[in-house]
């Protein structure tokens, strides 16, 4: 058996069976091994990109790694920005990257690269193999840490002699690392900061927005009457009727500042203290106001379900009935000029039960969890590191970890620009997917930023630099291109029309609303 | 003025006046000056590969860097594999990277990342400027670095307060450094090698492809007797009719070392010791064969067009007239299946004089230049780094470069996926480029590289990572998608009919060539 045969049986050992894919000349003896052994599902995307955002979203779904292969330096380039995105949601991900065979490094051939230099910056744990005998034990490690809790992005890179060379078979899958420790005492600090009398509110991040520890939230909300926040963006967090309901803190600064403006006592449970996205001439960087107390219940790496439940107990809260669980109640449907809440509107009466929701609105998409608290139930999945071309990518793989719910991509046409490939990969594995590209023909969230930065008004050239059209991409036609059947809407009516014929067949549909 | 101000009339005063963006909030300060001032064409790319492949080009055809403007660490990520290409290629590129104010950083905001970290592999400059007071000086040391000979990838981090905050003025431009100097005493081994009775080979790279370098090239191998090779992947190559004919190391190692086998003497100026583009098990690394000796006339960093004329004064052959001159002799017009020598002599006979020809045809293009070494001059540019995804980028580049020249894209359909964004920028800027897209539905390169490193034959889970059928992608519908006009030809009449049809044309047209 050979390096990469060994390294994938060690794969399917640790329960990683599905590889993203967009391999080159050095990956085709792992290209080769995955062939000859059942085990792995393999999905070629066309961009890397595609490949690490889809195992970004596939990790937050399926609560387990997938693999990539990369071909070398500039292949895992390309999927830097969405690694990005994995490493700020703490997902898992092991990717393999290929090298060239270690004695041809020296010689400086075309697509020698820092390889290792490259995967740092978005990685938790880097690796070369050294030589063929070490591949399986370094595969069994480097599933070790993309699996630590919360979740970690693992590079290993494999020289393609290490792939060829003999070794001496699979190696044994290893546990995951610990999860952080649960404090007695910050959890009785939490209690006391939630009890103090004084306006308090409760950040939840990570798994805190999920199944029970959701639930108990809103029990300790009952019990405190302290508000409920999530972070502006979150990996998965379960939403619409029947679930307790923790809206997102909002992207603009005022509007930040003025909801914690009164707040005394801010208590984190698997979040960080909230800061601004960006920085702005004259505004803090850190939403929490003077004088407000922070305190730390559980780290977003911690059994979060346990940290509630104790926290539950602390507060006497664990049979109180939760507060704040949202009713089905969408609104009626809206008709006319597609404006946000009309969209808002329509949205929330069609999105599917249990439906995957992939959220990169960006502005048109930016407020819509006032709405779809009311829609059916949910998961609410955000990009997490801020680069866009991450959604149609994570619809690819939301859709691979659930095949039987419906994945139903929000998108804004610039952010869809990165990584618009992902359709091809989206028709040909024939996804559940449906894709809403909200097509404003501008980087619209820029044109506020230029204001919201103090540059005034643009000019032509800037005005330039913000604007997708000249000419408007038409993204029916891009959707076939890649084999996609798509619909276009220029009313709400029109939305509703294509948005129900898309949410109700099974496989992938695109449909481009002209704002 | 700001610093942002600073370092837009920084640029401007050192001659740099394309900027090929995709900027966001922390770049509004430099979008703004940008508008403000005037003297630095902006020209927006939707995706960052489309705008690093574009200013690679640009440089190679106008000979002065371009700047770029990348939004934060994934931003330039984004840009990593064509900055590898353009850093093989040893262009020039000012890279203008945005970062959170440096006060923000701390705070960890989702776009937080070691910007740094990911620029350093493809960066031969990196420095990110600490206060707004220094951003026009590090900006002119930038373009120093840039322009240095033969060229240089300069990475400036620009955090968003040294933009927004107050500074004094533009800086002065500084001259580019020094060039390698020349060293009679090499061109006296070189000499000798020629001169040596024994077969020998004069490997040629960089500059000396081009002017009258070349032509000399040619008095040196009238004179002397010595073959003429030029590395198998140059940035620009003279060619065509009324040039000296300098023909390629070929990709295949068999066939490289079977063109080498004989040689005794092999003299490079401006390229390295030839290697092999991968490793394969069983094979050299090293394309020179035992018992040759190999002599380094000059390096790509020195004046080759001096060091090729000194070269030949001491060889006696200044005045020789030159061989290997092409004919302009394009093969009688083909008709019938789209084979690999009838796609040739179609492209032969129609580039157009004085045509940019960017070569990414990977499997179908790889033997063009046997037929077009007869057809009109012309300029020649290959994907230096190896990492595909740089043709339609390269295009956009080369087109701005030289608008008056019709631009010529040779594409693979694999990998033309990676920047297919690039069409919207040719339809935005209505740039003088025609794109020939040979669709052979697979990565058919790596079909052959899997039996080429012994991996046998591929089976159905290696086949989908081999191929891009199912759905075939439709290149018509996709450049309509991006407002580029398109034609299909499944035949050479109809090749020769749509690419007749759009050479003639001004403005950019796409041909799918479906084989």
């Amino acid at each position: 058996m050979n390096g990469a045969e060994s390294l994938v049986r060690t794969l399917i050992a640790s329960d990683v069976n599905l590889c993203f894919a967009n391999p080159g000349t050095s990956e085709m003896h792992f290209v080769a091994a995955l062939d000859r052994v059942e085990g792995i599902r393999c999905v070629l995307g066309l961009f890397e990109g595609v490949v690490t955002g889809a195992a970004d979203a596939y990790y937050r779904i399926a609560e387990k790694p997938a693999s990539t292969l990369l071909h070398l330096g500039p292949g895992l380039g390309n999927g830097v920005s969405n690694l990005h995105n994995a490493k700020k949601a703490r997902s898992g991900i092991v990717n393999i990257v290929g090298e060239h065979a270690s004695y041809h490094i020296k010689h400086d051939a075309p697509l020698t690269a820092d390889i290792e230099g490259l995967a740092r910056p978005v990685s938790d744990w880097v690796k070369t193999s050294p030589d063929s005998r070490s591949v399986a034990a370094d595969g069994a490690l480097a599933v070790e840490a993309a699996r630590t809790p919360p979740g970690g992005i693992a590079t290993l890179i494999l020289p393609a002699d290490t792939a060829w060379g003999e070794a001496e078979g699979p190696a044994i899958a290893r546990p995951p690392g610990p999860r952080k420790r649960i404090s007695a005492d910050a959890i009785r600090e939490g209690a006391k900061a939630l009890q103090a009398g004084e306006s308090a509110a409760l950040l939840l991040g990570g798994a805190a927005l999920r199944g029970k520890a959701l639930e108990i939230a809103g029990r300790i909300a009952a019990r405190t009457g302290c508000k409920l926040f999530s972070e502006f963006n979150n990996a998965r967090q379960e939403s619409g009727a029947g679930r307790v309901d923790v809206p997102r803190l909002p992207f603009s600064v005022d509007q930040g500042l003025a909801l914690l403006a009164e707040t005394k006592q801010l208590v984190l449970v698997g979040a960080k203290t909230p800061v601004t996205f960006f920085a702005y001439p004259g505004k803090p960087s850190v939403l929490v106001p003077e004088g407000c107390r922070v305190t730390e219940v559980a780290d977003v790496a911690a059994d979060l379900e346990h940290a509630m439940a104790a926290f539950a107990d602390e507060l006497g809260a664990t049979r109180t009935p939760p507060a704040h669980v949202s009713p089905f109640e969408p609104p009626p449907m809206p008709s006319g000029e597609p404006t946000i809440d009309g969209i808002s509107a329509v949205i929330t009466n069609l999105i599917p039960e249990n439906a995957i929701v992939v959220d990169e609105g960006v502005t048109t998409g930016r407020n819509f969890g006032a709405w779809t608290r009311n829609a059916a139930p949910h998961d609410w999945m955000s990009i997490m590191g801020g680069s866009i071309g991450w959604g149609l990518a994570a619809g690819v793989g939301a859709a691979l970890a659930a095949p039987d719910r419906k994945t139903f991509v929000l998108e804004g046409d610039g952010s869809a620009m990165y990584t618009v490939q992902a359709l091809w990969t989206m028709a040909r594995e024939n996804l559940n997917v449906t894709v809403l590209i909200s097509a404003n023909r501008a980087y619209r969230i820029l044109q506020g930023e230029f204001k919201n930065v103090g540059a005034g008004s643009p000019g032509h050239r800037a005005r330039d630099m913000l604007t997708l059209d000249r000419p408007d991409p038409d993204w029916i036609a891009l959707a076939r291109g890649y084999g996609v059947e798509a619909g276009r809407a220029t009313t709400l009516e029109e939305l509703n029309r294509e948005l129900k014929r898309a949410l109700a067949m099974r496989g992938p549909y695109l449909v481009e609303l002209v704002m």
